[in-house]
């Protein structure tokens, strides 16, 4: 850590967003002078390596915030509700993972690929977007830009890592368990996931869609700046560990020539196109774990709509999907001189 | 076995849909006076039990065939195009659950609760459909009857068994390997499949649709004699052992109620609505495991057409989606009088 750096927080270190955000800091060589470990008095007192040093996590309180620049806050919805106001009455610039204050129409809610500009206009917090949406905005923006998307149809196969840390280890134990001809434990999901999957087990709304799939519909639209944008979603929790997939359909106002999609998508920053027709290679969750670009391909043009196009994306839930996108923000944030200068 | 049966041959006896097809022979109490294993010279000679008796495997050639009424086929496309002719030839109704005759017009494409007097035009073989699209057709048939289904986006999950026993036995291999940082096994899949997945590795079309995808296609269209109905799919293979599962939005014509959907689904033969909306529980792959029914959930009003649904369903992949279809077209045979009185 040098002298010239931001003093930054992490709000919920212990987690798998929190963990991978420590080693995004350090691998990006973010400019730090102070890290600051937060989390509930459970875990206080813990220590978690930063660069050769042990940062020992402190619980949150309310003198937490004091002379800090900038709060990565990855701790759930209610810790951010309770404890981001404080932050920035203290004077930091918040950028949270959870869903709490992701629709609030005064919260910037960022995919810097996307819509960077969004941030000039933040009143101390801005959202890190749900993972699925932010996987789909990265990949869809470079066609939106030229043609705005009318309709997206998606559906997801989510990993484990989307629960936290504690549901990728309970997948594992469920494999081993079934292979054992032993009953899987399920604590962190309602029904054993190895080997299975079920639709996302989020709160469902009187129309029938879970949580999951409205964060995509209403975080998208509001990304895009687009409120008219129709878009329907069928969210599954799948046997993977930490990168999710995605079949995207998608329908324009006009035909949308593939060769075009690809250009984009191939130019595009934060998206990596990956198709090789003659060995049937595509995305896959185990190619897209711990790489930053989100994966895309198998682009076709649909053959029900003429103005219809197919994609299929993977990308690692816990890096763009979550800590990589907060870092992004935080790093956009400063070469937008939108945090105070240490 | 009784005197008063039907002759049976199965071509292809040691496969997953084999066994599988003995097995319900069994349990339907199917009106059998012989039973031939017919399977390649490679398996000739090994036994398998059916109803007390051990049954020698013979190996399939020109004499195979003589006396028998019935032959249930599921060896694979090239051996039923080199044999089913000859059993044809000497007199039996062939059942094939290969694709190598499902497209041609003289064969009937039949899913008994859809479309069964396509049975009666039959010319000595009838097809049994590819699993994704059985699974799709039961469920879609009780809506596309009240109402014509305009256009079908599809997302698979398809299990390992659809690649066969081998395929079902190097997943759980393959996660072994993995939950003991070992490299795990490809033999049946060209990417590790355990806690990954991956699109379906058939062939591609100058389309960039695979070989799976235009069976669900081009059999759904054929079985609903729907010529025009406009089908998209994705079809993803995902680390489950032996039931798929489809994410389905459907556009109709006019608005379809959700409650009628739901009534259509409850009442109609071979599927069961799964929906307990209260606890988040839809249908889940472990649930369909075993399962005669395919399980159908999460119907809602697609928010993005006001014309379209979305559904839910998973099915067991070798029962309904392979080995009971079979056998419920043999049965529906004969109730029509359309195999030889024994």
């Amino acid at each position: 850590m040098g002298s010239q750096g931001y003093r930054v927080a992490i709000l919920g270190a212990t987690g798998a967003v929190g963990t991978e955000l420590l080693e995004l800091l350090a691998e990006r060589k973010f400019p730090l002078s102070e890290l600051r470990l937060l989390a509930s008095s459970r875990s206080a007192g813990q220590t978690l390596a930063f660069q050769g040093d042990n940062l020992t996590i402190q619980a949150v309180g309310h003198d937490s915030f004091a002379g800090i620049d900038l709060v990565l806050a990855s701790a759930g919805g209610s810790i951010s509700q309770n404890w981001l106001p404080v932050a920035v009455q203290a004077g930091a610039v918040c950028v949270d993972n959870s869903s709490a204050f992701r629709m609030a129409p005064d919260v910037p809610l960022v995919v810097p690929e996307v819509n960077p500009a969004d941030l000039d206009h933040h009143q101390g917090i801005i959202a890190n977007p749900n993972c699925t949406t932010i996987l789909m905005t990265v990949a869809l923006w470079p066609l939106h830009q030229v043609q705005p998307i009318q309709r997206i149809i998606a559906a997801t196969y989510q990993s484990a890592s989307g629960a936290g840390a504690r549901a990728m280890a309970e997948v594992k134990a469920q494999a081993q368990a079934i292979l054992n001809n032993k009953t899987p434990p399920t604590e962190s999901f309602p029904y054993p996931l190895a080997f299975n999957l079920f639709l996302h087990n989020t709160p469902i709304n009187a129309q029938g869609y879970c949580q999951e799939e409205m964060k995509m519909v209403n975080e998208t639209r509001k990304i895009f700046h687009a409120p008219g944008l129709r878009i329907s979603a069928t969210c599954v929790r799948v046997p993977v560990l930490r990168a999710h997939s995605e079949a995207l359909n998608l329908e324009f106002e006009q035909p949308f020539p593939v060769t075009q999609a690809r250009e984009l998508i191939a130019q595009a920053p934060g998206v990596k196109l990956v198709e090789n027709w003659e060995n049937n290679y595509f995305p896959m969750p185990i190619d897209a774990t711990g790489q930053d670009d989100v994966l895309v391909g198998r682009i076709r043009q649909d053959i029900s709509h003429p103005n219809g196009l197919e994609l299929w994306l993977c990308g690692d839930q816990i890096r763009k999907g979550a800590a990589l996108n907060a870092v992004q923000i935080a790093e956009a944030l400063i070469e937008r001189g939108l945090v105070k200068t240490p």
